[in-house]
């Protein structure tokens, strides 16, 4: 075992060249055998096995910086740098992240999880050094899927001015979750077919060299030109065009290629684009075959590849699937929009029925959020299914485009509140307040798997901004037959006793309907209202909960500032209710990877912790 | 006058051809005196006078759709669409807007007012004709400074595929509202030298037709490649690669080279860029020699384009702008980033002093923030000096990336509140909500001048990420004696009565004197807070003052919703404190152009009507 020898940074230098090539079998081994126990991103973290041993190979750590974009495919680079133990606590509570982070280690020089960020960041270390006249290298590390990434480009057209080195990866699979799209894509398929370049710029340079006629002023106008003949002719010229060097393309599981196209990489006075060619899932068959089912995986049987717990329940994100293919077929205008993610968000059988009104616009949230106002304006009815933390995105594109016109826009906000074992990048903690701040904006949240098809329903068919929001998991599928019609910005009252009033936001309405089990129990007598809107509330029936309780509890999974129940507090105070408030919210602070019930019990929304949090401020009226 | 025979849509197409050169003289005159008088922004609308125009002949209106970037160019196709009178009252209240607005026209087909974002609503737009099989052309005017943004590389990404007509106009003057960056600009550069690339190919041309040897294999090599050699040679590779028709590039300024190229570009079969080279302030000579002065400009003299009313007491940009200088000479590892808003953000004596320590970083705040995160990571000390609505576009990356790993970065927050006469787009209605929701964020909000300074000062030696947040406009000067050093978390008693108790937030301080001396006249005894922090509030300060008024009363200008005024309630009523609390707060809406003064009257956040309000209240008690 030469994974074992691997105690820390660095330590991969001692091995031989034969080594090396045992010692990339052992990592796959191991990511295979560990990820099938405890879940993880599989395919991306094979594909880099190769990439990651050279850059270790030729770069120093913790001096040189390394920086992972989006940061799933880091499991090489962990193991690397002495956490192999760590693997048996993958992205459990407690246990180490599935993305680099900065208090983990030295050698991650960078927290990553979202997409797009690492030559921004990358080029903050860069400007950095040379301002403090220390010597580094600086590598960052995206996938082409990332290219589609506005904020890429835009980092990407700040380090062309650089002057001196900087390193950047390109990663190319030819996917991000799933299949790339655009224009991007289109060039880089003509890079990675650059043979027939390379023949064609020797076939003409032999050509120039014989030339009759007409030869002397082409070469007199090719030296006219700003760009040089090589320019011309080699891959890669937009990149060079924009003032970075290109190289590559280099084969990303051939350790002598990408060590020579290091060497040449450090070389270079300024920006380089290394274009190295990876495959998902290398080395494990049935994550070669379907990357995207090995993009993020629970646990699976390490033969078949099959997963070890086959589905069960429908998942919020099943239940948005068969409502979008249902109303495709009844509304010959709703249009779905997904950023990189038809899986994940459920699109992928819109997508399959409907072709032509299906979009992946790429991981490109800011343009797809204007993307749908435009189509709103135009007549449709389009809905964006998005995860809560990348909305975040789009967050001025909401505020810009689409609330102040008014436009018909659907969101739909997966993910929102804790998601769990992707941890603290992933989480849904802000969409409420971000989303209520929001003039013209309506939101709601289902507290089961029928109201949340309702409420999509409702939203696409409101004709104006409105965002529906649900969480990772398996839908609630309690209270089937309160199932009353969906009625702009009212609430629905579940039970009616007196004493204490709960207003459960969303999926919140599960928990609260054991926090009212625990205070009965305890002798509490204890009402139950399912908000349905946090945007615009529902006035009427705080009112008259407030006359008829002495606590009113708000329960969100949200930050407290600007979420639900701060708008509830606002009202009460203003309107001199006499009633209590308790907000029940997420703390004020960043939640890290673990599972979701285990989550709920650190940061007190479990149901036995919000009863005792609720007892005790009602004895102490 | 021909301006006065268009009265309407389409009346432009009824001049003959010598009657357009003369029109275009005369929506100059016009446009240079108007706005000499009402100020407004005049370059960048002097240097799109024939191009608006072109577009007006070949196309139709409001059937085809054309959409703005930023819109601040506008003026002519506001003229050409029978809204020649609205430039008496240009950005005044209730008068005309200075962007395009839907509601205002409908040959406006899209609200515009930020950047980049014209090619994405086109975009939907065509997508949504081309569902609905309808018939009409869809044009984005983009500048090239808009391209530095990175959601116009999103779109362009997306609208490579298309199949369908879209056109795309590249609105290159080389220059955003300053001089432009990166990468792009340089590639831009290359081709509006393009000349020397079509002689290069047509002596290519030559040379193949008589080709000795290699010559066949150079062609053989050339249809093996998958770009033609047609791509291969002509500018706009780049486009042409990721699947864009590149036409030009186009004089500007010549109708009849505009009318060729619309009437080439409405028949491409897919989306085609069509690059034009125009001139910011074209035909007036001030204009032209000092374009960023005539971005937007106040009223000025015609005769030399001297602004009409110089200057006066410092802004807050100017107060910002003299604490970055000092503080760049003693602190080394201080820099300063900017999104193309050097002089706007008052950083250009920074940039003249410590070149190397400044960043324009192009109309890109996502990046910029995660840019100064990378700094900051590596040693540096970074502001990030932008405009409240335009970190709108940071929101994600503040969270994700600087505040998640607590990262020491300086946001520093001009135009926060009202900005007038630039209206919706532009107020700064959100921030202290989407800054205050964020973990690990300080959010700081200066009385005075010398209170501004102070907070920078202090933000910077945070050692953790901080907000400083401040208006447009002439910074206060009262109250210099009250400049007690800033404490962490710490507010400021100014005045210590009984009864009532103001706590103001930043700026809103100078109303809140006005308005406590209201209400002494009025006979109420009055306390006033500064504020000073909305992130974390001043417990201590919260709960003494509770104990010693029956009225506290948050002054902030931002919305309610997040703001400090719901943090303060949600603290007052968890401690049970015995005290009345009133947010004054802006409404829950969008707000148009207008002067501030005007403005906050309007949303009754003006010293009478806050008194009004207060008094209400505290005798309803």
């Amino acid at each position: 075992m030469y994974l074992e020898k691997i105690q820390k940074a660095n330590d991969i230098k001692n091995l031989t060249e034969e080594e090396l090539f045992e010692l990339a079998d052992e990592i796959r081994d191991f990511l295979i055998e560990k990820i099938s126990k405890t879940g993880g991103h599989l395919a991306s973290n094979l594909g880099v096995v190769e990439l990651t041993m050279a850059m270790h190979l030729n770069f120093q750590l913790p001096e040189d910086k390394m920086i992972w974009d989006v940061g799933h495919q880091s499991y090489t680079h962990k193991l690397l740098t002495g956490r192999r133990e760590g693997f048996d606590d993958l992205r459990k509570y407690g246990g180490m992240s599935g993305f680099p982070k900065r208090k983990e280690s030295d050698c991650d020089a960078f927290d990553t999880g979202h997409s797009s960020t690492s030559i921004s960041a990358g080029l903050g270390y860069v400007r950095a050094r040379d301002i403090l006249e220390e010597n580094y290298h600086v590598l960052s590390v995206i996938g082409d899927g990332s290219l589609t990434g506005g904020m890429a480009y835009e980092a990407l057209n700040n380090a062309a001015t650089l002057k001196t080195n900087f390193i950047i990866v390109l990663n190319d699979n030819n996917m991000s979750i799933s299949e790339n799209v655009g224009g991007m894509s289109h060039y880089l398929d003509g890079l990675r077919t650059a043979e027939a370049y390379t023949d064609l710029k020797n076939a003409v340079e032999m050509a120039i060299g014989s030339f009759p006629v007409g030869g002397e002023k082409l070469v007199r106008h090719i030296k006219r030109t700003k760009s040089s003949i090589k320019q011309l002719f080699v891959p890669g010229m937009f990149f060079e065009d924009m003032g970075i060097k290109y190289l590559g393309p280099v084969d990303g599981h051939n350790i002598k290629a990408l060590n020579r196209a290091f060497k040449e990489a450090k070389r270079v006075k300024g920006p380089v684009l290394l274009h190295v060619l990876t495959k998902k899932g290398k080395g494990y068959f049935p994550a070669e075959e379907n990357p995207a089912r090995f993009h993020g995986t629970g646990p699976f049987d390490v033969a078949t590849g099959e997963p070890l717990s086959s589905g069960g329940k429908d998942t919020y994100t099943d239940v948005f699937s068969k409502v979008m293919t249902d109303l495709g077929r009844r509304d010959e205008k709703l249009v779905a929009i997904t950023a990189a993610m038809e899986d994940g968000t459920g699109l992928a059988e819109f997508h399959k029925r409907y072709p032509k009104r299906f979009f992946d616009v790429g991981i490109a949230e800011g343009h797809a959020v204007t993307f749908a106002a435009g189509l709103a304006a135009a007549g449709m009815h389009p809905v964006f299914a998005v995860y809560s933390s990348f909305l975040q995105r789009g967050y001025d594109q909401m505020i810009h485009d689409v609330c102040l016109q008014k436009l018909p826009v659907t969101f739909a906000v997966d993910r929102a509140g804790l998601v769990g074992s992707d941890g603290e990048t992933h989480q849904g903690l802000f969409d409420l307040s971000y989303l209520s701040e929001i003039p013209n904006m309506t939101v709601m949240s289902p507290k089961n798997k029928w109201e949340l098809a309702d409420m999509v329903r409702f939203a696409v068919e409101l004709g104006a901004p409105a965002a529906v929001r649900y969480p990772r998991g398996t839908a609630y599928d309690g209270f089937k037959e309160y199932r009353k019609p969906i009625e702009y910005g009212k609430s629905e009252a579940v039970f009616e006793e007196e004493d204490i009033v709960l207003f459960s936001v969303g999926h919140m309405f599960e928990t609260a309907v054991k926090v009212r089990e625990v205070l009965k129990e305890t002798g509490y007598s204890c009402s139950l209202v399912n908000a349905r809107f946090v945007k615009p509330i529902d006035e009427a029936m705080i009112e008259l909960a407030a006359k008829e309780h002495r606590l009113l509890v708000t329960i969100e999974e949200n930050v407290c500032s600007g979420g639900y129940g701060e708008t509830v507090l606002e009202f009460v105070h203003r309107k001199r209710l006499d009633v209590r408030v308790l907000p029940v919210a997420l703390p004020d602070d960043y939640i890290e990877h673990g599972s979701v019930d285990v989550l709920r019990r650190e940061v007190m929304l479990d149901a036995d912790s919000i009863a005792t949090r609720i007892i005790t401020e009602y004895i102490s009226q």
